[in-house]
């Protein structure tokens, strides 16, 4: 067979032959852009050849900090159609954050929104590698700025050369883009991803046994573009031809239902939240939708939110998992067709697992070395494999922690059951191993947030001297709601196993949390460690 | 991104682990064999075992001459997934076809259907590298019959060694299988295929814009597993699940609609004689079907029979179209979802095309080496490029004709249209080149077998001293019915350009046909290419 290689160029220059008529329409800040896939294209080649002219060559990275919308899709296929490497910069980062992945990536160029400047203009003095700033909109003023140098978007690709031709035969394997991990402690890690990895990502997203992503679908990534490649959806989208939908700048659920309604979108992605605001638009304004899969990631959507959007609005709502080292896809929650004749409650729990491994990847959940059972029940660490997996961070110690004997440690626990479906039940370090066996605090908090007078509530693992660690509760009360800790203990003890019961319970005022709204485990922790040995000096505790 | 590798072992690990209980059912010469993938999985496992205890060992060929039954399916996998080559043979090749191309691809073991034996053992003495006929079915006698030494394949696999484990970690690029082209003219031609290639082609039926095949599918190939992989449908739907219906050895129309009534057949494949057949039999004898596609490949559909399944059947029948060299799916023949507005028969034309090009896959039309203009007019021979079409014959010094400069040059002649959309008008090799212009000399037979006096009809090329070349042709009237030369004429001067129409027609009893009833122009050719000449040393041509 033919040693064709599998590049990004491969699916823009088909899409381009194939579906030059169909639409791209995008949410910016000026109101709603539309165009073709041919305007697309002849732009997309455009920036390609505005790149080369500002010195950007093969191997290059290139930043963008940016929104969903046309022009950042148009560098998500210009850079990696020149053999440059798209590097697509989370907006929500630090300062700190943002000058240590943009220096550390060695970005050339910066792509950036007029609307986000004010993140980079504070840092520009530490950026010393970027060597020109290319601003999507915004007025002329902008490029008279503290970010020097400067360039208009618009400008360099009128000015740009059409009869640009790419300098090089590329590699399969060469990088095309890379993304970094959010980390909640220490700085952000690198990943790289290939040609070869988005390629078959794409395919895995156009098969019918996971999103079936095909020239008749609508697509909006909500899911934003500077995440693990919006999940892949803007590549796939683009080659098997469906209409595209970008969001643009921050949109509110009421934009985002409206784009959903008025584009006729059938296939949207993105996190509980989201999800979760469109439904309480959905239901304070109703509007006729036509998704035929409302796509959630990113966390676990609570079933009660499965069961809203397709009982009550006929939405069918999808469960996958990836993170960003998986390029994202590597679970997906459709069911078996055998499983469609199960009574609803237990197809609900299903649904509301990870799902089944995506084709192509290969899985282990492990306990030290040993698999666990598929039974449902045994916990272990998720472990995966295959061509769209991350072998390792950019330039980074760490690697070594996450990439062991050719599989990717993903640091979520999980339960397999006989038919092959994942569900996450905690992170590992976020597990209490006690004497031995595990216990999931995201069980426990899950439970606790459920007791009609709990507002928030994490458990998290201490130092105990006879099980080695022992749970731990915290818990916010609602306001003007009463439980003691008898109470809650007790709920916990109908639903669990009686030594998955935290040891004790704690009530705050509020829980600490990171920057992104997460609870900070690790300051109650290095806090609590000694908590029980320090009440065990004063009293025995019951077991 | 991980290097592992694109192998048929995946394919075969993962539909292992997700779908156990799936069901294959096979019809055999002893009735209707049912089991679960499991069972299949074990079965095919030890078949690997048995054949490294035959002394197969990695890169050697495998040769099967068999029917669409389990056991072939077994060694679809156990060979590619034990590094094997799994070597396909046409059982309608004549004997010294069949020896030459066992003898060709040096096949070590022969796995024979016991009612297929008799093909072999005229040539026995010839096929001095097999070591093992293995033979499928059959009483004890047959062990002891001409063919030696002779294997029983329920024996040896139950003699296999379970604990046997593969000998090696596979390049993707290595050969999984091959099959020889059943030339018209001269020796058959063999392609060897490769995991990647394999591997990519089943992705590539997937695809919700291709096949969509899926997990909820059964899937019945009618294609013999013979030819060209049964267009790839064995390793696609065992990769993602589907129920499989193998239709065993020479079904006829009969037992195929039984089959696809009984099994509830979703999806299944043939060329379309098969399908007239079958639609012959759902007319006589109607039975309720649940075929949410009828895909047809290997010659061209004509519009009526896709009329009939669909408008009368409400079966939607969809063409595609490949060759041995392309894996074979090269185009699938489905609209774009704003082509499903147009008036009917503007959809049927276009669905009786070839249809679009499958993503993954490059191609051009080429007159010369110009590109054609894509206006459904202009006339090209149609190029191919990509991961999973052949890039030359095995040994074989005729690749130089067919791979040029990176390409597949099919030897098909093609229109596009403006959407894309391949119609094949003709082989290169039956086009009338006129005055430097092509004629088809297909679309001209198509229109003489449509007149009611017609019973078949072909059309040559033949040389012409001022236009180089001239069509001609032959016309067999049906029994009863009569038109004179000039009737005919007329009849073809009000339907082409009076060009295209042929410089003479002559009648005979019967056209010149091969073996699989494809008309023989070649000897038409050798005798007629004077014929022009000829004449005019009689008289003027009229032009």
């Amino acid at each position: 067979m033919m040693k064709t290689p599998l590049l990004v160029s491969h699916l823009f220059a088909y899409s381009q032959t194939y579906f030059p008529t169909k639409e791209i329409v995008s949410r910016t800040s000026n109101g709603v852009h539309r165009y073709t896939y041919a305007e697309f294209g002849k732009r997309t080649h455009r920036l390609s050849a505005a790149l080369a002219a500002l010195g950007v060559r093969p191997g290059d990275r290139v930043g963008t900090l940016a929104w969903n919308d046309h022009r950042h899709l148009e560098a998500y296929f210009a850079v990696p159609n020149m053999g440059a490497v798209l590097h697509t910069i989370n907006i929500r980062l630090s300062s700190d954050q943002l000058s240590y992945i943009v220096n550390h990536a060695k970005d050339r160029v910066l792509l950036v929104d007029a609307n986000l400047v004010h993140l980079l203009t504070p840092i520009r003095q530490q950026l010393t590698r970027v060597q020109a700033f290319v601003i999507f909109g915004g007025d002329a003023s902008i490029l008279d700025g503290p970010l020097q140098p400067a360039y208009s978007y618009e400008d360099l690709l009128t000015q740009a050369n059409p009869n640009f031709s790419y300098p090089i035969e590329l590699d399969e394997n060469s990088p095309m883009g890379m993304c970094y991990t959010s980390a909640t402690t220490g700085l952000p890690k690198g990943v790289v991803y290939s040609h070869r990895g988005i390629y078959l990502h794409s395919m895995a997203m156009g098969l019918a046994n996971t999103a079936a992503l095909s020239e008749s679908d609508t697509v909006m990534p909500i899911v934003p573009m500077f995440h693990a490649n919006a999940w892949g959806l803007p590549f796939a989208a683009i080659w098997f031809g469906a209409k595209v939908v970008l969001p643009g700048p921050a949109p509110s659920p009421g934009v985002l239902l409206d784009l959903i309604a008025e584009e006729r979108v059938t296939l949207a992605a993105g996190v509980p939240t989201i999800w979760l605001g469109i439904l309480k638009e959905l239901e304070t304004q109703p509007r006729h939708v036509a998704l035929r899969m409302a796509l959630c990631g990113g966390a676990a959507a609570p079933p009660a939110l499965i069961q809203a959007y397709e009982e009550k609005h006929h939405i069918p709502f999808v469960h996958a998992y990836g993170m960003t080292e998986t390029s994202p896809l590597a679970l997906f929650s459709r069911l078996k067709s055998y499983q469609e004749k199960l009574p609803y409650t237990q197809k609900l729990t299903l649904r509301a697992t990870q799902g089944l491994l995506v084709p192509g990847l290969e899985m282990r959940v492990t306990n030290g070395d040993q698999d666990v059972a598929w039974d449902g029940a045994e916990m272990g660490e998720l472990l995966l494999r295959g061509p769209w997996i991350a072998d390792g961070y950019e330039d980074d110690e760490r690697s070594k922690d996450t990439f062991i004997d050719g599989w990717l440690h993903t640091g979520d626990v999980a339960t397999v059951n006989e038919e092959g479906f994942v569900k996450l039940v905690d992170r590992t370090k976020d597990l209490v191993k006690s004497g031995g066996e595990w216990i999931s605090s995201m069980d426990l908090e899950n439970a606790l947030m459920a007791h009609p007078a709990v507002f928030e509530a994490t458990v998290i693992g201490v130092a105990h001297p006879k099980w080695n660690e022992r749970p731990l509760a915290f818990v916010v009360l609602k306001e003007g709601q009463s439980a003691s800790k008898q109470d809650l203990l007790t709920f916990l003890t109908e639903q669990f196993p009686k030594w998955w019961v935290p040891d004790d319970l704690i009530f705050m005022h509020e829980i600490p949390k990171t920057s992104v709204g997460k609870f900070l485990k690790r300051s109650l922790r290095e806090q609590y460690q000694d908590y029980l040995q320090r009440r065990q000096n004063d009293t025995e505790i019951p077991e």
